[in-house]
């Protein structure tokens, strides 16, 4: 399987890592979440190459994460915002982001989590929703569809 | 900044994606969290070539998110499993396939996520624990450090 099978899979956990699953497209992501927007800006704060920022910038709008949006006419400029999708990966970003604070670094937490509606700096953990309690690994169990199930068992299965 | 600089950026984000920002890491990671455990069904289920496997595995093994654990001692063969800090990555890993449910998909979620506590499948979301609401993008506010603060002034201010 080469890099671009990966979105025609059932998985979407596959299709979404061909998506984002790329820690330059994470380090753009970081930057938008902080409120970067402009072209120089996402150069100088990921220290990306301008060659690989233009590109992954342009792979992120293909797909609908972000979308550019003028700001000058003369000369002509434009500036990178998230769409509804690019903001719907705020939970995969602070999940990541969680996940580095507590296992990879010994310092404060560089970047806090306010929450708006109730003032107070957080830690955002994920609940079941039904019986609202907190959820984890331990307490999951994943029920694999008939059809991705049986994907899975003719490719173990294949000569 | 070459990938190798990643994991000294003070931002945890960018420590965590030098990581597992990597779409094979993370197809992994999904193996991992639905129960694969020997190299031949990685090898498989994820279509990675038998090198690509073997350094991502030794990879995720040398940062502790994953350990071998022998199950024959003849022949000697190991398998694979996740640590307390790789299992700490489901958060990550559900929140990527629930983006990948929204966005990349028309069917039916072919992973569904049961909770083992109530009995319901479910989609978790996350909250702020202190108040109780569900929280995204819309409602959090980013607050930074003032070492990281002063660390990206100094890179948008650099000649």
């Amino acid at each position: 399987m080469s890099r671009s099978d990966l979105p025609s899979h059932t998985c979407t956990i596959a299709r979404a890592s061909a998506q984002v699953g790329d820690e330059w497209t994470l380090l753009i992501m970081r930057e938008l979440f902080l409120g970067t927007r402009r072209f120089d800006d996402f150069l100088r704060l990921t220290s990306m190459s301008s060659h690989l920022l233009s590109q992954r910038l342009r792979k992120l709008e293909t797909q609908g994460v972000i979308r550019r949006e003028p700001y000058s006419e003369r000369p002509p400029r434009h500036e990178y915002r998230l769409t509804e999708k690019g903001l719907d990966l705020w939970t995969v970003i602070i999940a990541l982001k969680q996940w580095g604070d507590r296992w990879l670094s010994t310092e404060d937490t560089p970047v806090q989590i306010m929450h708006k509606v109730c003032g107070n700096v957080v830690r955002p953990h994920m609940i079941c929703p039904d019986c609202g309690e907190r959820m984890g690994a331990h307490d999951a169990e994943a029920k694999i569809s008939e059809p991705f199930q049986m994907e899975r068992q003719a490719v173990r299965r294949a000569p």
